[in-house]
């Protein structure tokens, strides 16, 4: 039998409570470009622990501020309940390595389950073809010292631009995603995934981006199964450039929504 | 001759420095439908102080959770700088009212004068008539008990529909927008400018929603003059919400763009 601590996400995000604060260990296994440990999985230990604290179940919203690289290793989180409300609780997260903070991030906890107000969606999921009618993107493998690719299945229509040597020119992507090893997404899982494909600005061909901020909105509990996804930045100026993210499930329902604030390399 | 500090927004922003915190006083120029402060009114007094501390000038990206309403009254902000680095630093502020926290927030400042990287925008200002063509919102006048709309000029190229009584049923609008008293903005400016006009889910025909957070990104110093906007809602799930706002300079180019999550009342 498979346990969710079997799966390397849930694995390489626990955290440990030590009087005051949780004590985490960052793998190497969701390296970015570089090797550094990607921005969502950080994210992710961060809100874990942060999650143990909280009276709701679900981050609703969680803005995240990078101030530093991270690195494979020890890290702890200090957490904080700053207003446990009826129907929503925030708090705050600092995900410190060596003593330095690299992530500090806000959250607003609530009850996905119990949302009873109006729906009114005024958009479509990506309209992909089925996921065993599309491409592999990484063909089985992974993109050499990427090790966060080895995590995931990509499937796209055609192959991106990017991953062909032919950046496309437009910024702009629509996909199927998973755990490779069959996890599947949770809310917590949510909030690491809108940072865990290519960035849109690849077809741009610049060779990456560093996340300044990222803030995900949480807008349902995923059905299993594969995710659909957008991927699309629409505003580079001076360097700057926002990219925004959907992720859509198996059944249809936009379960989670993100954007970021990066910069493009010199 | 008219200073900056004789303009209402820069009068009410206004903060002091009291030992290891900062004073103010929240008026009631700003109110929301029910005369509570507006939430990016909030957040420019907290950003102001903020903006004290920091070691660059421009608010690049502020993500502000909204823990309670806020009052007429006297604040207190107490700020950190949690990160100072060579191109861009971030700290933290929390609105304090009678020993109560009311926003906390975090931003990430940078020079925004000094962004030279490349600038590549797929998207287009709202195509609105010029100004002098087109509707006062508000006919010159204000919305009853609803103070912040007194502070500014809103002007469509037709009366939307909250403002005649028949909801359009479509969470979009394009206007202009400006601050009645002539002052320009800024980017401090900017941060409050995208929570200052009326919640594009009017268009729904419910009478207004509860932001949870707000993410702003400022994307250039505006230009003197009109501001163009655009508001939309496209996913409404179980009563939450998002708020995309964009904002164009009189020159053509986006100078801010927002996201907020929110709760339509129940």
């Amino acid at each position: 039998m498979t346990t969710m601590t079997d799966h390397p996400f849930d694995a390489d995000t626990a955290v440990e409570r030590a009087g005051d604060r949780y004590t985490a260990a960052l793998t190497d296994r969701w390296g970015a470009l570089g090797g550094t440990p990607n921005g969502g999985y950080m994210l992710a230990v961060a809100l874990r622990a942060l999650s143990r604290d909280m009276p709701h179940p679900d981050p609703l919203v969680v803005s995240a501020h990078y101030l530093r690289p991270g690195a494979v290793g020890p890290a702890e989180v200090r957490t904080e309940v700053v207003r446990a409300g009826r129907r929503v609780a925030t708090g705050e997260a600092r995900l410190i390595q060596d003593g330095k903070e690299a992530v500090r991030l806000l959250a607003t906890f609530g009850d996905l389950g119990a949302a009873a107000g109006r729906t009114d969606v005024r958009n479509a999921p990506p309209d992909l073809p089925p996921p065993e009618a599309t491409a592999d993107v990484l063909d089985g493998g992974a993109l050499p010292g990427v090790s966060i690719t080895e995590r995931f299945d990509y499937r796209a229509a055609r192959l991106p631009g990017w991953a062909t040597g032919r950046p496309s020119g437009e910024p702009v992507a629509e996909f199927w995603m998973r755990f490779r090893d069959g996890r599947d997404a949770d809310p917590l899982a949510l909030a690491a995934l809108v940072d865990a494909a290519a960035p849109a600005v690849l077809e741009l061909g610049v060779p990456g981006s560093s996340t300044i901020e990222l803030t995900v909105h949480v807008r349902g509990r995923p059905a299993p199964g594969w995710l659909a996804c957008r991927a699309s930045t629409r505003h580079v100026i001076g360097g700057f450039h926002e990219e925004d993210f959907e992720i859509w499930d198996s059944s249809g329902r936009l379960v989670a929504q993100s954007r970021q604030f990066a910069l493009l390399p010199e």
